[in-house]
């Protein structure tokens, strides 16, 4: 019998916490080992009996350890310390700076190959599933064209945003897709659809003891670069409301694609991706953890250095080896 | 400036159309000639330039074809004549008898492996697209649980049952996804559901002069396999009708996955792959065609044997190069 894939979690926040859940839900995985920057001591994790770990002990910890999953943020932690993983470690992360990512590729891929680790690198849903949707329909209908609509879902960045405003006391955003650009996609009938058309802003603020609300209210749908040219509802409301009905981090949206085939282009073909997420880090933490056991694989096989989730062969995150995958899945 | 790679076409049925079509569609491709059982004389292709010649001149084509795909049907043609191209060229295929697609698998496997080619099987969306997206989602949530469901399309097995019956001249009959069975696959709630309770069997009849009715639906209603145990609404229509109204080759379907995260399980995961085709050939047959860029490229890099959608990393298929995905699509 082949023993457990050993996996190390690196930064214990939301999307750590998550994979600690799904190695759980994986037969073939054990948790080896957390890393963290914080004092070890500070981190509650759900499985008492793994070993907590400054992250500058990591080293020591290479024949342990079978892959990494990096669950740091793609500001700070995984340009700075992905390399320095890559080069010791299999390793899975989430890079999500879409605009760096070919850069990050070429660190993680020099750092990977040259000491024969592998590493995928912006897995999740977006990047990560949505960017293979998008990939496939363009593929399968070449003339098609495809529209990524994102939510219901919080957004970090403009949720912060409105926190900055004086008078703010709290606030969430969530970014939600607009129904009439959804069928516009589907239809297949648009040309270009701009971000602000597809999406609306909706925003649940908890003003301080006597701030001008209009005036809050004003400077969020005008905010340049993250309100203004959308449409932007905004709600006054408790702290407790706030505490109560907005605490979670559901997320999710659609990747569709229309295209047409035939010989006087008749028919219409239509391709519809959508995710419903109650929890966006726990889903991203679950694509992970079936993408470490794609990396341990590639790396068995001596596939080294960097891929992203459009060079990975399905079947390696799959539990089922290929022959029962034949006869039961396809 | 790569040449274009060179597709040859086995049968010239819908799906052979289709391939024309697509092939079309992708400017990377050129389709270099089409086989027939039928006398050549007979087919009227789309590009009247393009070689149609006898299916037993393709053995003297072999030096002249980068990717034959096989667009016969699943109980004769492919069982029959799919090693034998395995040998020769490398092949996509849509072989779509699931209780034997491991026995074709490893037919198919030993004449390519053997030969230093390359063959793609049961390429489409069920088997295809659909059976990567089940895996895909059990991969993800390997507690959750994902539900296939047809339509609204047209069954060819179904129709010619209805056919078959005395008294009735002409017939067709959809499959159409059960609405309630589907919020139950989306609620995550279901424990099983049959076939027979995810869909609902719609036939349109009609009938010959003077025929009982009442007795061709109670038939239609009542037959084992086909019919019976499931939802079935029979309408009698003319044959104008028909022709008018249901002339197309729609099809389509969703895989539904819903799974549970959170320490407590608290947090439902809601995953769903949908395609709404006008026409099921057209669209497979542009699956087969993105799939036949792959068989080139796992040829040209010494890939042999046989693969299926689950073994073919996804990048393959598009014709944008891995940089350009990695900066624009990811």
């Amino acid at each position: 019998m082949q023993d457990k894939i050993r996996i190390g979690i690196v930064g214990y926040g939301n999307l750590g916490r998550g994979v600690e859940l799904a190695v759980h839900r994986n037969p073939d995985m054990k948790l080896a080992a957390v890393f963290t920057r914080r004092d070890p001591k500070q981190l509650s994790l759900i499985n008492k009996t793994v070993k907590v770990l400054p992250i500058g002990q990591a080293g020591k910890m290479t024949s342990e350890i079978d892959v990494m999953i990096l669950c740091g943020g793609s500001v700070g932690d995984l340009p700075q310390y992905g390399p320095w993983f890559a080069a010791r470690f299999n390793t899975v992360d989430s890079y999500d700076n879409h605009a760096n990512i070919p850069e990050y590729y070429d660190r993680m891929n020099r750092a990977a190959a040259k000491n024969g680790k592998t590493s995928i690198i912006s897995i999740g849903w977006d990047p990560g599933l949505f960017s293979f949707f998008r990939m496939l329909s363009e593929a399968v209908l070449p003339q098609g064209k495809s529209h990524t609509f994102w939510g219901r879902g919080v957004s970090q960045g403009h949720s912060a945003a409105i926190r900055r405003i004086p008078g703010v006391k709290n606030g969430i955003q969530y970014t939600i897709p607009n129904k009439e650009a959804i069928e516009q996609a589907r239809s297949g009938e648009d040309s270009e659809m701009k971000t602000e058309d597809k999406h609306v802003r909706e925003c649940y603020v908890v003003a301080e003891e006597g701030a001008d609300k209009e005036s809050i209210a004003r400077q969020i749908k005008t905010m340049p670069h993250y309100f203004a040219g959308y449409k932007t509802h905004v709600t006054f409301i408790t702290e407790e409301e706030l505490k109560r009905e907005h605490s979670g981090m559901p997320h999710g949206g659609f990747v569709i694609c229309s295209g047409r085939t035939g010989e006087k282009e008749e028919n219409r073909q239509l391709i519809e991706f959508t995710l419903k997420l109650d929890s966006n880090p726990e889903f991203t933490a679950s694509v992970l953890t079936a993408y470490a056991r794609a990396a341990y694989r590639l790396n068995r096989t001596k596939c080294f250095g960097a891929r992203t989730i459009l060079d990975v062969p399905p079947a390696l995150i799959s539990l089922s080896p290929p022959e029962e995958l034949r006869s039961k899945l396809l």
